[in-house]
């Protein structure tokens, strides 16, 4: 059973800057990531928020599913986060995980590390999980996307050139298919943004479950 | 039968500018799409380009199928732009519609056209083809990718409120899947890319096939 870094960029990091998208008055939520690109996903939609990163040791427990692993990690985010900020916004906690073969596929710790998954992923079909999880006074939801990415052949060569390029480095599964990675995907079946690691649909619907609207359109 | 434009974002525009990305010395390609998604769908992948826009009147035939208008117009870029450019470089030409019941979608003239294209695509699966043809001397390469856009249903008020935001304005369908519209899609099968605008893995095969390669590793 590999236990391993489950999220796509949000590591915990305890040094990760407190920050805020709009002015703090205005924002809706609070976003318990240090990912940026969970915090462009937001705004792509228009939502202001803040953010604040958890600072969770993510780990994957012995034989837990990792369905089940990336919705408790979400929900332990929030939860956290709605405790060290006081509970006055909605938090929003998010992880994803690249999964193959039961693993949980974490960032790269060196070049041959991302070399050995991209030759994983290589000519085959992954899953990536997107939890996320609202908290907002006691009540917490949560939902899961699931997306299948088939990926082309890759030689070795196009596997070292592309560490070379710095993209797989803080990327979970050695690879960003919203980057130079795209050229790697042969078809992608769910949700784009739950394989960055913010699913904008499932988002956006546990907002208005919880009855929180933006925009005045959604 | 429906006539109409078939691009997502590049009507011919007489008056469309002609730009660079990274020196003109460097560029690999020309772009014959004045789409500026298409150009940065381009830079995400670290492809070297000039942009210079084909200016075709962009009908579909009578009685021509879907899939063949879209590769006939990405075709017909190409060969335009690369007739007026010299064809030193080759020139990449690219052509989508979204379509929904045999019909091409075009980009709404005013909000009530807007909001009558959202109410057709609510609570359903339309069909996004994203066409690109690259041409080189006497050789031309075209691929089609095809992709399913299943959109959650829509209240009357939110494609008012999302006609008032502005996206849609410009966007084939009404709608942007890399904008606020990301919120309406609950599932995508095929590319990201394709239904933005150009579809950066059958791209990228194009020009492998014509042995063109970049940053080393495609």
């Amino acid at each position: 059973m590999q236990q391993g870094p489950a999220a796509m960029g949000d590591a915990a990091r305890a040094t990760a800057s407190v920050g805020s998208v709009g002015s703090v008055d205005q924002a809706l939520l609070i976003l318990a990531s240090a990912s940026p690109r969970r915090s462009a996903l937001l705004t792509q939609i228009g939502l202001p928020h803040r953010v604040v990163p958890a600072t969770l040791e993510e780990r994957r427990h012995a034989g837990e599913p990792v369905e089940r692993c990336v919705l408790r990690l979400a929900e332990q985010k929030a939860r956290q986060v709605q405790t060290t900020t006081g509970g006055a916004l909605p938090v929003l906690g998010a992880d994803t995980a690249v999964v193959l073969d039961d693993d949980m596929l974490g960032k790269p710790q060196d070049g041959a590390a991302a070399r050995a998954m991209l030759a994983r992923l290589s000519g085959r079909t992954h899953v990536v999980l997107s939890a996320v999880a609202l908290a907002h006074g006691r009540e917490l939801r949560t939902a899961l996307s699931r997306s299948e990415v088939r990926m082309r052949t890759l030689t070795a060569a196009e596997c070292d050139a592309y560490w070379d390029s710095g993209e797989p480095r803080d990327k979970a599964g050695a690879y960003a298919i919203q980057g130079r990675g795209a050229v790697f995907v042969a078809e992608l079946r769910g949700s784009y943004s739950g394989v960055m690691g913010l699913p904008l649909f499932e988002t956006a619907n546990l907002l208005a479950q919880m009855g929180l609207t933006w925009c005045g359109w959604v």
